[in-house]
């Protein structure tokens, strides 16, 4: 890998004050005609139906009241931007649901657009009624209610979350950034240090995996290694300040910033603590990876750095030539990312990005590149470089070390291709 | 005000490992009988309806699907856990409804519980249709579209918003702290750095004030010094990663971090650059304190450092004696939180909290102290220090100074009480 080039503001050719501009008239934001009295920018822009009314009809009367709603919902205006569901999934066996990333801006995911993965459907669990187990190699075994582990000392991190088959696929499919990597969500969680819990029961010698269970009718189980338990792992109660929605594994989950997914337990019932993992379902027969040789790579926990441009991103269209800032999000498991380039000519040369403060561990991380768009068709990508050093591989490299059977942890570089006439798509689909 | 002491663990009581415990048998997290034969421990906690059914009903069969709520929404059991709305509210004239602040956790609130407040209700706004006009002191007056706006270069940024009135009398009110500081929320804003806006237009000399329109039938006005504008105002059009909610100004509105809620106008249609304030009804007959000496205080932009314990607080009630969090939220329209205070012992001694980190400008701030309640009556309270040095006053203080004529801008220390029976309730109510 080559150093990029440091942003260039003259060679993406914006000046600091003028961003809506292309060759000195304007292409966006219409000059008002009568305070100018007929200038060039004026005649260049001007479109009767970009005039404002001089008082809109919203304004004429009195809105909506609140009551009617108290907890709120998002614009009728934005009735399309919601979790991209396959219509014909048996939800009972397995069941996925993608966050919109091509519609979201920042790095908090809302709540009502976090991505799901479930293996029985979505349990309904009176809080009240909920335990959870911690037993095996423990001094004193405990049972616990959400009022006992809300008592505990609090913590709350913004952490991404990611299935580990996102996509599921060696190569890329789809056309959106959520049909490529929709099944990441970010959000600040709230709840206990796991070590404290393991602390209260008090380890025993061996003690080396604990093994997690939910509360679905999947019983869905993975073993995690204790370096994990005693490190950054989280009993969480609470997602972005409320309560976790039943989708997130209320009223507990487990959490365990940077591994795949699915081993961050929801509807966390049972803590097991043993000296071998248990080998379930989730980490033989599925989470694990075939290789060339006929092997398979299986604890594969860490989701290694990754990167998506979300704008433009595919099925969007960019309308007018001139500025365009490009945005996306890069992520690692591994820790903070350090930079993110992007190239804007087919991946022969790339540019340093400008990252989003504050750049949190294991979070998603803005970045963001201006640039000016010449109406020339081109290849637009991304590559995320975390903290580690780890560069973002091609799909080409990882195809090379991984063969084309295996599902999981694919976290090539996307590239989106730009037509002449705007039209955004995947350029490998 | 005297320097507090440091957090002393041994004072507390909790080993770092035991937080369930008090004097050697545990309040909290069963112990299981058949791992022990019957303990101590055993014999003084077991309680058979403590014990975990073996196989909850939930895991009995598949649980719901997904499909039915594209969106999502908060389990069943959450259904109290929601804005805090005024039965008899003429809401076309005036309406409000509060954050319940003592359900939640961390510092990002989730859009359907964000603070709402409005003068002429909630707007319904189609995007495409909706302009801004920016003009007065510009060499070019401008009009823009939505897609102009989120042509511009994006940032987001993480901030609290405030209404002035919070609460909205010289002396507390109120049972719970959503009923005394609940018109507070903090998310992550996305949108356009005013400044730009403002360069794309060019300011003329004479330029030292903008007037924001907002277009909800009362047209809300607020005049924003020009300083403001060219720091860190935003044009915002995403609220915790999606579109703006409606209540939230849908499709764009001002945030100026730090001031008073209503000059963040909402529905922005129009920015008037002008030479001086429009003393529009928002700035002259409210949000305005009448003094002592019967002159008014205007143009009172900074919302001062405050802070509130949310756990526990007014209607909890503390059911064990041992090891409780003392957790709250803290934030200054100045800038960062520097330190946050709390005393167990009704003001006489103090001690420094525990910061969670990211500590960030104008932000909520989380403060937590580790503390054993031993079942005596106590009242306790919290104070904010801000990184300017300025500190939260005491009620007292606050009325020697502005007298009891004053509404908006309290943001005096709010004690709570704590009965022997554990119930928590306003100590000044």
């Amino acid at each position: 890998m080559t150093e990029p080039t440091k942003i260039d503001k003259d060679k993406v050719g914006t000046s600091r004050r003028r961003f809506l501009r292309e060759g000195g008239s304007i292409m966006g934001g219409t000059v008002i005609a009568g305070a100018l009295g007929g200038s060039e920018a004026l005649a260049a822009s001007e479109s009767s139906d970009n005039l404002p009314p001089n008082v809109p009809e919203w304004m004429k009367t009195p809105g909506e009241p609140m009551g009617g709603q108290p907890y709120g919902a998002p614009s009728p205006f934005e009735k399309n931007v919601i979790k991209n569901i396959p219509k014909d999934l048996r939800q009972y066996l397995s069941a996925s649901g993608r966050t919109p990333l091509q519609d979201l801006d920042g790095i908090i995911t809302p709540n009502g657009l976090f991505y799901e993965r479930h293996h029985a459907g979505v349990p309904t669990i009176d809080p009240a009624q909920h335990r959870l187990v911690l037993h095996g190699l423990v001094d004193e075994p405990l049972i616990f209610t959400m009022d006992d582990i809300r008592r505990f000392p609090s913590e709350s991190r913004i952490h991404f979350l990611e299935c580990s088959a996102n996509p599921g696929y060696a190569k890329p499919y789809g056309e959106t950034a959520s049909d490529l990597v929709g099944l990441l969500s970010c959000a600040e969680w709230t709840g206990v240090n796991l070590k404290l819990v393991l602390q209260e029961a008090g380890l025993k010698a061996g003690a080396k995996w604990v093994v997690a269970e939910g509360a679905d009718a999947a019983a869905l189980t993975r073993s995690v290694p204790i370096e994990k338990c005693l490190d950054d792992a989280m009993l969480v109660y609470s997602q972005n300040g409320e309560r976790l929605r039943p989708q997130q594994g209320y009223p507990l989950r487990l959490l365990l910033p940077g591994f795949e997914g699915n081993m961050s337990v929801k509807w966390l019932r049972r803590l097991r603590v043993a000296t071998e993992p248990t080998y379930s379902r989730e980490e033989t027969s599925k989470y694990t990876d075939l290789l060339p040789d006929g092997s398979a790579r299986e604890f594969t926990f860490y989701m290694e750095a990754k990167s998506i441009i979300t704008r433009p991103s595919g099925c969007q269209r960019l309308v007018v030539h001139g500025f365009h800032e490009i945005s996306g999000i890069a992520w690692s498991g591994r820790g903070k990312i350090r930079r993110v380039d992007v190239s804007v000519d087919d991946g022969r040369s790339w540019q340093a990005t400008e990252l989003q403060e504050p750049v949190l561990t294991r979070a998603l991380t803005r970045f963001s590149l201006p640039w000016r768009w010449d109406g020339q068709p081109v290849v637009i990508q991304s590559r995320a470089i975390d903290e580690t050093g780890y560069v973002q591989p091609t799909l080409a490299e990882l195809l090379a070390v991984r063969g084309e059977n295996y599902y999981y942890h694919n976290n090539a570089i996307w590239p989106w291709r730009i037509a002449a006439d705007g039209a955004v798509t995947n350029a490998y689909a």
